[in-house]
């Protein structure tokens, strides 16, 4: 077993939402927590986003209740009723707050929630709790084929702070302010407020920096709680290992969000961008959305085929002023292949060697500026076809 | 044969570009006529897109020569002098200005183009001219599995005015300002600036409302050519022939758009999609792009899943503002699916036997104000994958 986050422990089952599948997970602290989270940005979001939008800016959680086969997005007034209910009966199983239990969601969009099997199932959810969090992470995968978590211990000012992370996302991946789901425990002592600066951060430059299809979820959340359970201060803190935090939670996150792409939809292969030379960071971020949604970028890494001609259609379909022929720069792991305009001699045969592997780097330079963004994106397979065509 | 426009003549022959198919193509008036047209905005445009606009700009033309196989892009000054080169051979074989060809280009970026072999074809191109387009329409395709024709004659004022279109296209589509590549000759007189403004508009409203897989090609283009040999004045028509004149070219290109769809790389299925009660023009068409672009839709449309949960998400992701789940509206053919934001009872066996129809019609009003659009997209299938994975 991983070492995970001191005061937190984990639980997932099979509630029966799914068939013969776990489905229900929860997370539990072990002392009254702060909460942060980071929503999407999708104008048909989901009831648990509206609920757990409250609890964020409440900033306080003790529980996080998930679960999958059910997204309970766009089943109106009722939908938001059966979040609150479910929520409610598990304060009472847990003995917390009412106020404290966060409640998110995945799976179909627009069936009503299965809210009596749910609440029925509480109670044995909680009598699983333990410190693994292995169960958990399994109850809330969808089309994921495996679980994603990791956990980490750093030294801070002579003590130890931990983290563990999980997340879930697979298809629906274009997060635009967080990811499909996403949990960060952490056993630090900080505020709600500080959390949530740190996070919003950290999020843009991670998982909304992945795309598996371009598409934004419903549902898509990352919440962190920390439970101050190592006795670390945040805000006594040096300012070195304030920086050290941040970077942890910085690898946490880029860890994760990378595995969602890694698990993503019939996906064999992923892609690493950097776009520097931007004029702004804005414009670095909106090049690679363009490299990694393009369909003919995808199955072209798919074929390792090196038609790199299509790199430049998507930097250029971007309409971003001051693109130009003249300027642009690209290489793919070590072979460049543009050099300010010029077409380099490169060995096609070697390159397409290249493209075989399971990651690929490809930089771009834009000659316009200073800026810089990195994204990761993956290739488009007949598995993402087949998982896709009959989802029901 | 199909009736084509008067005084226009076509060729299409094998030039050696690619192995055993045509791919040189020629369009001559037999008078001197004028031209519009609308290219590409990627910033990353081809040569003969630079070229044309030069044409475009003076208004004037005789000649349109294409190639495929080769799109002379991102090919730097020689391509573009490539190009001119071509082109002024072009003139001297026809006995025409040197500024009255149009030249562009469709098929792999980054590779020089073949100018000699090209040059060297010229005479034999001029050779095979006659009045049926066929072999024209062919020598322009690419992945394209069908040739895209449309001849139409109207009666106006007691003279007649004929139209014949010729367009290609089927993967790297989604037009921006243009389609892949879309050829329409006229016998009416007119000037180059009434036309241009007649063309833009309803490009905007037919080639530019059309998804295959959401990229813009580096050589979008639609030539529009009139030659004034039916001895009818644009200027001189009444009103009511006026519209006439404009609601059969709007119609031409819907026809010639909607076939790029239907050739589209691996398409069964095409969709049809209006947005109306949006507050504007501009928002309905972004909420169509968003559906006609999404993995998840078009791959559950392939699948005939009657998923329509992804609908909303991808109404959603556009982040309008104003969109909300309870004001929006969602029917598929004759199913009322949403009303208002409140699900109706519909048979999901029935709503999945319409979805079996290779053309499916989907109308989302969003309560929110009087504009509307409608836009074409197609399904997301394994042959799509095939055809690009390995493209040379």
């Amino acid at each position: 077993m991983i070492s995970v986050a001191k005061g937190f422990l984990f639980s997932g089952i099979s509630a029966g939402i799914k068939k013969n599948k776990k489905d229900l997970g929860l997370i539990f602290s072990q002392y009254p927590a702060v909460i942060a989270g980071v929503t999407t940005r999708n104008k048909i979001y989901a009831a648990p986003v509206k609920y757990c939008r409250k609890i964020i800016a409440n900033g306080k959680a003790q529980a996080i209740l998930v679960n999958s086969g059910n997204a309970n997005a766009f089943t109106g007034e009722k939908g938001y009723n059966d979040c609150l209910e479910v929520a409610d009966a598990l304060s009472g199983v847990l003995a917390v707050p009412g106020d404290y239990v966060a409640y998110t969601s995945t799976g179909v969009i627009g069936v009503p929630l299965p809210k009596d099997t749910i609440k029925k199932a509480l109670s044995n959810l909680k009598s699983h709790l333990c410190e693994d969090p292995h169960d958990f992470a399994e109850a809330i995968l969808t089309t994921d084929l495996r679980t994603k978590i990791m956990s980490k211990t750093i030294a801070v000012d002579e003590k130890q702070v931990s983290f563990t992370g999980i997340s879930k996302g697979s298809g629906m991946i274009e997060p635009n302010m967080a990811t499909m789901l996403g949990f960060i425990c952490m056993d630090i002592r900080i505020t709600a407020a500080a959390l949530q600066n740190i996070l919003t951060g950290i999020v843009d430059d991670t998982f909304n920096m992945i795309s598996v299809d371009g598409d934004t979820s419903t549902n898509d959340m990352v919440l962190a709680i920390a439970n101050g359970a190592s006795e670390v201060d945040y805000e006594a803190l040096s300012e070195q290992s304030k920086l050290n935090f941040s970077h942890t939670l910085r690898e946490l996150c880029t860890y994760l969000a990378k595995e969602i792409v890694r698990d993503g939809e019939g996906v064999t292969k992923v892609m690493e961008i950097t776009v520097s030379g931007a004029a702004t960071k804005r414009d670095a971020r909106v090049i690679i959305k363009s490299i990694i949604n393009s369909p003919l970028i995808k199955t072209a890494i798919y074929g390792a085929d090196p038609n790199w001609g299509r790199f430049m259609m998507a930097v250029g379909k971007t309409c971003i002023e001051g693109i130009s022929s003249e300027t642009i720069s690209l290489s793919m792991g070590t072979f460049a292949i543009v050099e300010k305009g010029v077409i380099n001699n490169f060995s096609r045969e070697e390159l397409k060697k290249y493209l075989q592997q399971k990651e690929i780097t490809i930089n771009i330079s834009l000659g316009l500026g200073e800026e810089s963004a990195t994204g990761w994106g993956c290739d488009l397979t007949e598995d993402y076809i087949k998982i896709n065509t009959a989802y029901n």
